[in-house]
Protein backbone atom coordinates (compact mmCIF):
# COMPACT_ATOMS: atom_id res chain seq x y z
CA UNK A 1 0.00 0.00 0.00
CA UNK A 2 1.20 3.61 -0.80
CA UNK A 3 -0.63 6.53 1.27
CA UNK A 4 0.42 10.10 1.20
CA UNK A 5 -0.14 12.75 3.78
CA UNK A 6 -1.45 15.79 3.18
CA UNK A 7 -3.16 19.38 4.78
CA UNK A 8 -4.51 22.18 3.38
CA UNK A 9 -6.44 25.34 4.75
CA UNK A 10 -8.98 27.96 2.77
CA UNK A 11 -11.55 30.59 3.62
CA UNK A 12 -14.84 30.29 1.67
CA UNK A 13 -18.48 32.07 1.46
CA UNK A 14 -20.07 28.61 3.03
CA UNK A 15 -19.04 26.26 5.30
CA UNK A 16 -19.39 23.70 2.74
CA UNK A 17 -17.41 25.85 0.05
CA UNK A 18 -14.55 26.68 2.67
CA UNK A 19 -14.71 22.77 3.48
CA UNK A 20 -14.28 22.36 -0.53
CA UNK A 21 -11.44 24.70 -1.39
CA UNK A 22 -9.38 23.35 2.15
CA UNK A 23 -9.48 19.87 0.26
CA UNK A 24 -8.68 21.41 -3.33
CA UNK A 25 -5.86 23.25 -1.10
CA UNK A 26 -4.87 19.68 0.05
CA UNK A 27 -4.81 17.90 -3.09
CA UNK A 28 -7.92 15.84 -2.73
CA UNK A 29 -10.77 18.33 -3.63
CA UNK A 30 -11.22 16.52 -6.98
CA UNK A 31 -11.85 12.94 -5.90
CA UNK A 32 -14.55 11.14 -3.85
CA UNK A 33 -13.65 10.86 -0.10
CA UNK A 34 -14.61 7.75 2.03
CA UNK A 35 -13.29 8.45 5.75
CA UNK A 36 -11.67 4.84 7.05
CA UNK A 37 -10.53 4.22 10.73
CA UNK A 38 -6.97 4.49 11.26
CA UNK A 39 -4.67 1.29 10.13
CA UNK A 40 -1.98 1.41 7.96
CA UNK A 41 -0.63 -2.02 7.05
CA UNK A 42 2.42 -3.65 6.73
CA UNK A 43 4.77 -2.52 4.04
CA UNK A 44 2.99 0.94 3.61
CA UNK A 45 5.23 3.30 1.92
CA UNK A 46 4.39 7.08 2.74
CA UNK A 47 4.87 8.90 -1.01
CA UNK A 48 4.04 12.06 -2.17
CA UNK A 49 0.64 13.02 -2.93
CA UNK A 50 0.47 12.48 -6.39
CA UNK A 51 -2.31 13.36 -9.24
CA UNK A 52 -5.55 12.13 -8.62
CA UNK A 53 -7.87 11.22 -11.44
CA UNK A 54 -11.36 13.58 -10.64
CA UNK A 55 -13.46 11.70 -9.20
CA UNK A 56 -12.16 8.24 -7.75
CA UNK A 57 -13.47 6.63 -5.19
CA UNK A 58 -10.01 7.52 -2.08
CA UNK A 59 -9.73 6.22 1.16
CA UNK A 60 -8.57 8.44 3.74
CA UNK A 61 -8.17 9.27 7.21
CA UNK A 62 -9.25 12.98 7.68
CA UNK A 63 -9.35 15.56 10.26
CA UNK A 64 -11.27 18.25 9.95
CA UNK A 65 -12.44 21.93 11.48
CA UNK A 66 -13.82 24.76 10.39
CA UNK A 67 -15.23 28.44 12.40
CA UNK A 68 -17.25 31.76 10.95
CA UNK A 69 -15.92 33.07 13.87
CA UNK A 70 -13.10 35.67 12.61
CA UNK A 71 -9.78 35.50 14.54
CA UNK A 72 -10.75 32.13 16.02
CA UNK A 73 -7.33 29.99 15.13
CA UNK A 74 -8.51 26.09 13.47
CA UNK A 75 -5.93 23.45 13.15
CA UNK A 76 -5.76 19.66 11.99
CA UNK A 77 -3.51 17.28 12.30
CA UNK A 78 -3.03 13.86 11.52
CA UNK A 79 0.05 11.74 12.73
CA UNK A 80 1.05 8.34 11.62
CA UNK A 81 3.32 5.78 13.24
CA UNK A 82 5.13 3.22 11.80
CA UNK A 83 6.80 0.09 12.60
CA UNK A 84 8.31 -3.08 11.01
CA UNK A 85 4.78 -4.37 11.18
CA UNK A 86 1.60 -2.52 10.53
CA UNK A 87 1.29 0.84 11.48
CA UNK A 88 -1.60 3.80 13.22
CA UNK A 89 -3.06 6.58 12.12
CA UNK A 90 -4.41 9.68 14.37
CA UNK A 91 -6.91 12.31 13.62
CA UNK A 92 -7.50 15.07 15.55
CA UNK A 93 -7.64 18.87 15.51
CA UNK A 94 -9.10 21.75 17.62
CA UNK A 95 -10.40 25.56 17.73
CA UNK A 96 -8.54 28.12 19.99
CA UNK A 97 -6.31 25.55 21.10
CA UNK A 98 -2.28 25.85 21.41
CA UNK A 99 -1.22 24.28 18.16
CA UNK A 100 1.89 22.84 19.95
CA UNK A 101 -0.58 21.14 22.49
CA UNK A 102 -2.71 19.58 19.27
CA UNK A 103 0.33 18.32 17.83
CA UNK A 104 2.02 16.88 21.29
CA UNK A 105 -1.54 15.09 21.49
CA UNK A 106 -1.91 13.61 18.19
CA UNK A 107 1.84 12.24 18.58
CA UNK A 108 0.86 11.21 22.26
CA UNK A 109 -2.27 9.15 21.17
CA UNK A 110 -0.57 7.95 18.07
CA UNK A 111 2.01 6.15 20.59
CA UNK A 112 -0.42 4.88 22.92
CA UNK A 113 -2.14 3.01 19.86
CA UNK A 114 1.30 1.56 19.22
CA UNK A 115 1.92 0.69 22.76
CA UNK A 116 -1.32 -1.08 23.21
CA UNK A 117 -0.53 -3.40 20.37
CA UNK A 118 3.04 -3.60 21.06
CA UNK A 119 4.39 -2.02 18.13
CA UNK A 120 7.97 -0.61 18.15
CA UNK A 121 7.72 2.91 16.53
CA UNK A 122 10.14 3.19 13.64
CA UNK A 123 8.72 6.66 12.15
CA UNK A 124 6.25 8.73 13.97
CA UNK A 125 5.47 11.63 11.05
CA UNK A 126 2.75 14.38 12.10
CA UNK A 127 1.37 16.55 9.71
CA UNK A 128 -0.58 20.02 11.26
CA UNK A 129 -1.93 22.76 9.84
CA UNK A 130 -3.23 25.95 11.62
CA UNK A 131 -5.26 28.83 9.82
CA UNK A 132 -6.44 31.97 11.76
CA UNK A 133 -9.94 32.64 10.22
CA UNK A 134 -10.95 36.19 8.15
CA UNK A 135 -14.68 35.26 7.69
CA UNK A 136 -14.95 31.66 7.39
CA UNK A 137 -12.52 28.98 7.26
CA UNK A 138 -11.55 25.29 6.89
CA UNK A 139 -8.76 23.41 8.13
CA UNK A 140 -8.31 19.74 6.79
CA UNK A 141 -5.16 17.19 7.30
CA UNK A 142 -5.11 13.88 5.57
CA UNK A 143 -3.53 10.54 5.42
CA UNK A 144 -4.74 9.23 1.58
CA UNK A 145 -4.43 5.49 0.87
CA UNK A 146 -3.30 5.08 -2.65
CA UNK A 147 -3.68 1.56 -3.42
CA UNK A 148 -0.53 -0.56 -4.28
CA UNK B 1 -20.00 6.03 -14.70
CA UNK B 2 -23.16 6.10 -14.45
CA UNK B 3 -24.78 8.03 -11.28
CA UNK B 4 -28.50 8.27 -10.73
CA UNK B 5 -30.36 11.21 -8.28
CA UNK B 6 -33.02 10.59 -6.28
CA UNK B 7 -34.99 11.61 -2.73
CA UNK B 8 -37.80 10.49 -0.59
CA UNK B 9 -39.87 11.31 2.42
CA UNK B 10 -41.30 9.48 5.55
CA UNK B 11 -42.66 8.77 9.13
CA UNK B 12 -41.54 6.43 11.07
CA UNK B 13 -41.59 5.29 14.82
CA UNK B 14 -38.37 6.26 15.47
CA UNK B 15 -35.39 8.48 14.33
CA UNK B 16 -33.78 5.33 12.48
CA UNK B 17 -37.08 3.70 11.12
CA UNK B 18 -38.13 7.21 9.59
CA UNK B 19 -34.43 7.56 8.11
CA UNK B 20 -35.03 3.93 6.66
CA UNK B 21 -38.61 4.52 5.24
CA UNK B 22 -37.14 7.64 3.40
CA UNK B 23 -34.59 5.71 1.65
CA UNK B 24 -37.02 2.86 1.04
CA UNK B 25 -39.38 5.83 -0.80
CA UNK B 26 -36.32 7.11 -2.66
CA UNK B 27 -35.78 3.35 -3.62
CA UNK B 28 -32.57 3.06 -1.90
CA UNK B 29 -33.51 1.09 1.73
CA UNK B 30 -32.25 -2.02 0.33
CA UNK B 31 -28.64 -1.67 0.08
CA UNK B 32 -25.44 -0.49 2.39
CA UNK B 33 -25.09 3.13 1.51
CA UNK B 34 -21.72 4.51 1.97
CA UNK B 35 -21.14 8.10 1.89
CA UNK B 36 -18.42 10.05 -0.30
CA UNK B 37 -17.57 13.42 -0.97
CA UNK B 38 -18.99 15.08 -4.16
CA UNK B 39 -16.85 14.68 -7.45
CA UNK B 40 -18.64 12.87 -10.33
CA UNK B 41 -15.91 11.75 -12.80
CA UNK B 42 -15.67 12.74 -16.51
CA UNK B 43 -18.18 10.97 -19.19
CA UNK B 44 -20.33 10.48 -16.00
CA UNK B 45 -23.88 9.50 -17.63
CA UNK B 46 -26.93 10.81 -15.42
CA UNK B 47 -29.66 7.88 -15.51
CA UNK B 48 -32.80 6.63 -13.88
CA UNK B 49 -31.97 4.41 -10.57
CA UNK B 50 -32.33 0.88 -11.36
CA UNK B 51 -33.31 -1.90 -9.24
CA UNK B 52 -30.37 -2.40 -6.81
CA UNK B 53 -29.72 -5.61 -5.52
CA UNK B 54 -30.32 -5.91 -1.87
CA UNK B 55 -27.37 -5.76 -0.01
CA UNK B 56 -24.88 -4.55 -2.13
CA UNK B 57 -22.47 -1.79 -1.42
CA UNK B 58 -23.39 1.15 -2.84
CA UNK B 59 -21.57 4.90 -2.72
CA UNK B 60 -23.68 7.73 -2.55
CA UNK B 61 -23.64 11.57 -1.86
CA UNK B 62 -26.52 11.98 0.89
CA UNK B 63 -28.30 14.95 2.83
CA UNK B 64 -30.22 13.48 5.14
CA UNK B 65 -32.41 15.67 7.79
CA UNK B 66 -35.36 14.53 10.49
CA UNK B 67 -37.41 15.88 13.23
CA UNK B 68 -39.81 15.20 16.24
CA UNK B 69 -41.32 17.79 16.61
CA UNK B 70 -45.07 18.26 14.69
CA UNK B 71 -45.06 20.62 11.95
CA UNK B 72 -41.70 21.32 11.13
CA UNK B 73 -40.95 21.56 7.51
CA UNK B 74 -37.94 19.47 6.45
CA UNK B 75 -35.73 19.53 3.39
CA UNK B 76 -32.96 17.82 1.54
CA UNK B 77 -31.60 18.82 -1.71
CA UNK B 78 -28.95 17.46 -4.11
CA UNK B 79 -27.43 19.68 -6.36
CA UNK B 80 -25.32 18.36 -9.25
CA UNK B 81 -23.06 20.55 -11.89
CA UNK B 82 -21.87 18.78 -15.32
CA UNK B 83 -19.20 19.90 -17.18
CA UNK B 84 -17.14 18.40 -20.76
CA UNK B 85 -14.64 17.28 -18.11
CA UNK B 86 -15.84 16.43 -14.40
CA UNK B 87 -18.93 17.96 -11.98
CA UNK B 88 -19.36 18.50 -8.51
CA UNK B 89 -21.95 17.36 -6.61
CA UNK B 90 -23.38 19.29 -3.16
CA UNK B 91 -25.83 18.10 -0.57
CA UNK B 92 -27.73 20.19 1.19
CA UNK B 93 -30.35 20.71 3.79
CA UNK B 94 -32.28 22.45 6.61
CA UNK B 95 -35.22 22.82 8.94
CA UNK B 96 -38.09 25.32 8.91
CA UNK B 97 -35.96 27.04 6.05
CA UNK B 98 -38.07 28.37 2.48
CA UNK B 99 -37.50 25.48 0.03
CA UNK B 100 -36.95 27.83 -2.28
CA UNK B 101 -33.48 29.05 -0.47
CA UNK B 102 -32.15 25.72 0.19
CA UNK B 103 -32.41 25.22 -3.28
CA UNK B 104 -31.14 28.27 -4.50
CA UNK B 105 -28.55 27.51 -2.01
CA UNK B 106 -27.61 24.24 -3.34
CA UNK B 107 -27.16 25.72 -6.66
CA UNK B 108 -25.19 28.86 -5.92
CA UNK B 109 -23.15 25.95 -3.43
CA UNK B 110 -22.74 23.57 -7.17
CA UNK B 111 -21.56 26.89 -8.95
CA UNK B 112 -19.43 27.68 -6.70
CA UNK B 113 -17.43 24.79 -6.59
CA UNK B 114 -17.32 24.81 -10.65
CA UNK B 115 -16.17 28.28 -10.98
CA UNK B 116 -13.25 27.49 -8.19
CA UNK B 117 -12.19 24.66 -10.31
CA UNK B 118 -12.56 26.89 -13.77
CA UNK B 119 -14.84 24.22 -14.66
CA UNK B 120 -17.91 25.52 -17.61
CA UNK B 121 -21.16 24.26 -16.29
CA UNK B 122 -22.85 22.19 -19.18
CA UNK B 123 -26.03 21.46 -16.98
CA UNK B 124 -27.15 21.82 -13.63
CA UNK B 125 -29.50 19.89 -11.90
CA UNK B 126 -31.14 19.99 -8.59
CA UNK B 127 -33.44 17.30 -6.45
CA UNK B 128 -35.03 18.66 -3.92
CA UNK B 129 -37.59 17.17 -1.44
CA UNK B 130 -39.35 18.55 1.64
CA UNK B 131 -41.93 17.11 4.11
CA UNK B 132 -44.14 18.98 7.01
CA UNK B 133 -43.27 15.79 9.76
CA UNK B 134 -46.91 14.85 11.30
CA UNK B 135 -45.04 13.05 14.42
CA UNK B 136 -41.51 11.59 13.61
CA UNK B 137 -40.32 12.51 9.82
CA UNK B 138 -37.31 12.47 7.53
CA UNK B 139 -36.45 13.33 4.12
CA UNK B 140 -33.66 12.16 2.23
CA UNK B 141 -31.95 13.28 -1.10
CA UNK B 142 -29.02 11.35 -2.60
CA UNK B 143 -26.72 11.07 -5.96
CA UNK B 144 -25.98 7.09 -6.10
CA UNK B 145 -23.11 6.09 -7.71
CA UNK B 146 -24.24 2.81 -10.20
CA UNK B 147 -20.15 1.93 -11.67
CA UNK B 148 -19.76 1.11 -14.84
CA UNK C 1 -21.49 -13.16 2.29
CA UNK C 2 -20.12 -13.71 5.24
CA UNK C 3 -20.71 -11.60 8.56
CA UNK C 4 -19.44 -11.47 11.73
CA UNK C 5 -20.96 -9.63 14.72
CA UNK C 6 -19.02 -8.47 17.52
CA UNK C 7 -18.26 -5.99 20.27
CA UNK C 8 -16.04 -4.48 22.56
CA UNK C 9 -15.89 -2.27 26.00
CA UNK C 10 -12.61 -0.25 27.02
CA UNK C 11 -11.37 2.53 29.62
CA UNK C 12 -8.65 5.05 27.82
CA UNK C 13 -6.71 7.93 28.13
CA UNK C 14 -8.56 10.02 25.97
CA UNK C 15 -11.72 9.46 23.69
CA UNK C 16 -10.06 8.37 20.73
CA UNK C 17 -7.99 5.83 22.35
CA UNK C 18 -11.12 4.65 24.53
CA UNK C 19 -12.92 3.92 21.13
CA UNK C 20 -9.88 1.86 19.64
CA UNK C 21 -9.11 0.04 22.72
CA UNK C 22 -12.96 -1.14 22.22
CA UNK C 23 -12.49 -1.98 18.54
CA UNK C 24 -9.32 -3.64 19.78
CA UNK C 25 -11.42 -5.59 22.32
CA UNK C 26 -14.02 -6.10 20.01
CA UNK C 27 -11.41 -7.91 17.39
CA UNK C 28 -11.72 -5.04 14.96
CA UNK C 29 -9.08 -2.71 16.12
CA UNK C 30 -6.30 -3.35 13.47
CA UNK C 31 -8.47 -2.84 10.56
CA UNK C 32 -9.70 0.21 8.72
CA UNK C 33 -13.71 0.53 9.25
CA UNK C 34 -15.59 1.63 6.85
CA UNK C 35 -19.21 2.74 7.93
CA UNK C 36 -22.05 1.27 5.66
CA UNK C 37 -26.31 0.94 6.31
CA UNK C 38 -28.07 -1.16 7.06
CA UNK C 39 -28.56 -4.59 4.76
CA UNK C 40 -27.32 -8.14 4.78
CA UNK C 41 -27.52 -9.62 1.23
CA UNK C 42 -29.30 -12.70 0.66
CA UNK C 43 -27.75 -16.24 1.29
CA UNK C 44 -25.33 -14.56 3.84
CA UNK C 45 -23.77 -16.57 6.40
CA UNK C 46 -23.36 -14.96 10.43
CA UNK C 47 -19.97 -17.18 11.39
CA UNK C 48 -17.53 -15.99 14.61
CA UNK C 49 -14.76 -13.02 13.41
CA UNK C 50 -11.86 -14.72 11.96
CA UNK C 51 -8.37 -12.71 12.43
CA UNK C 52 -8.76 -9.48 9.87
CA UNK C 53 -5.55 -8.59 8.26
CA UNK C 54 -4.15 -5.60 9.98
CA UNK C 55 -4.89 -2.33 7.63
CA UNK C 56 -7.92 -4.36 5.39
CA UNK C 57 -10.58 -2.06 4.31
CA UNK C 58 -13.59 -3.29 6.56
CA UNK C 59 -17.22 -2.37 5.97
CA UNK C 60 -18.96 -2.36 9.11
CA UNK C 61 -22.74 -1.00 10.71
CA UNK C 62 -20.99 0.40 13.55
CA UNK C 63 -22.74 1.16 16.92
CA UNK C 64 -20.39 3.21 18.94
CA UNK C 65 -20.85 5.27 22.50
CA UNK C 66 -18.43 6.87 25.20
CA UNK C 67 -18.14 8.83 28.15
CA UNK C 68 -15.94 10.52 30.66
CA UNK C 69 -18.64 10.89 33.21
CA UNK C 70 -17.44 8.09 35.87
CA UNK C 71 -20.41 5.99 36.46
CA UNK C 72 -22.30 6.66 33.60
CA UNK C 73 -23.37 3.37 32.05
CA UNK C 74 -22.85 3.30 28.18
CA UNK C 75 -24.38 0.39 26.15
CA UNK C 76 -24.11 -0.70 22.20
CA UNK C 77 -26.44 -2.75 20.11
CA UNK C 78 -26.43 -4.46 16.89
CA UNK C 79 -29.55 -6.50 16.28
CA UNK C 80 -29.91 -8.93 12.76
CA UNK C 81 -32.90 -10.20 11.43
CA UNK C 82 -32.37 -12.91 8.48
CA UNK C 83 -35.28 -14.03 6.39
CA UNK C 84 -34.91 -16.18 3.32
CA UNK C 85 -34.30 -13.29 0.83
CA UNK C 86 -31.81 -10.68 2.54
CA UNK C 87 -32.02 -9.01 6.15
CA UNK C 88 -31.47 -5.84 7.95
CA UNK C 89 -29.22 -4.72 10.66
CA UNK C 90 -29.82 -2.16 13.53
CA UNK C 91 -27.20 -0.23 15.33
CA UNK C 92 -28.51 1.29 18.70
CA UNK C 93 -27.10 2.81 21.89
CA UNK C 94 -27.43 4.59 24.87
CA UNK C 95 -26.15 6.54 27.90
CA UNK C 96 -27.48 5.52 31.14
CA UNK C 97 -30.52 3.80 29.71
CA UNK C 98 -31.68 0.05 31.14
CA UNK C 99 -29.64 -2.08 28.76
CA UNK C 100 -32.78 -4.14 28.58
CA UNK C 101 -34.65 -1.23 26.97
CA UNK C 102 -31.76 -0.60 24.28
CA UNK C 103 -31.98 -4.31 23.80
CA UNK C 104 -36.00 -4.32 23.46
CA UNK C 105 -36.06 -0.95 21.31
CA UNK C 106 -32.90 -2.49 18.90
CA UNK C 107 -35.49 -5.40 18.09
CA UNK C 108 -38.50 -3.79 17.73
CA UNK C 109 -36.54 -1.05 14.99
CA UNK C 110 -34.94 -4.04 13.19
CA UNK C 111 -38.78 -6.33 12.98
CA UNK C 112 -40.20 -3.08 12.06
CA UNK C 113 -37.78 -3.17 8.91
CA UNK C 114 -38.74 -6.05 8.40
CA UNK C 115 -42.19 -5.75 8.26
CA UNK C 116 -42.29 -2.66 6.02
CA UNK C 117 -40.41 -5.27 3.82
CA UNK C 118 -42.25 -8.04 4.03
CA UNK C 119 -40.05 -9.90 5.02
CA UNK C 120 -40.54 -12.95 7.14
CA UNK C 121 -37.75 -12.91 10.27
CA UNK C 122 -36.48 -16.25 10.62
CA UNK C 123 -33.82 -15.50 12.81
CA UNK C 124 -33.04 -12.43 15.41
CA UNK C 125 -29.91 -11.51 16.91
CA UNK C 126 -28.91 -8.84 19.13
CA UNK C 127 -25.47 -8.47 20.12
CA UNK C 128 -25.35 -5.96 23.05
CA UNK C 129 -22.88 -4.43 25.44
CA UNK C 130 -23.06 -2.11 28.54
CA UNK C 131 -19.62 -0.65 30.50
CA UNK C 132 -20.07 1.22 33.66
CA UNK C 133 -17.75 4.03 32.80
CA UNK C 134 -14.28 4.52 35.60
CA UNK C 135 -12.63 7.41 34.00
CA UNK C 136 -12.97 7.49 30.42
CA UNK C 137 -14.68 4.62 28.83
CA UNK C 138 -16.27 3.53 25.05
CA UNK C 139 -18.64 0.45 23.92
CA UNK C 140 -19.07 -0.66 20.69
CA UNK C 141 -20.86 -3.03 18.60
CA UNK C 142 -20.60 -4.31 14.81
CA UNK C 143 -21.45 -6.34 12.09
CA UNK C 144 -18.98 -6.75 10.28
CA UNK C 145 -18.67 -7.78 6.40
CA UNK C 146 -16.31 -10.70 6.05
CA UNK C 147 -16.57 -11.01 1.84
CA UNK C 148 -17.71 -14.07 0.28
Amino acid sequence: MKVAITSGKAEGPTKLNAFDNALLDAGIGDVNLIKVSSIIPAHTQIVELTKLTPGDMINCVLSYKSSNNPGDLISAAIAVATSSDFGCVIEHGGINEEPENIRKEAISMAKYMMEVRKLEIKELIVEEINHEVIDLGAVVASLVYLGD
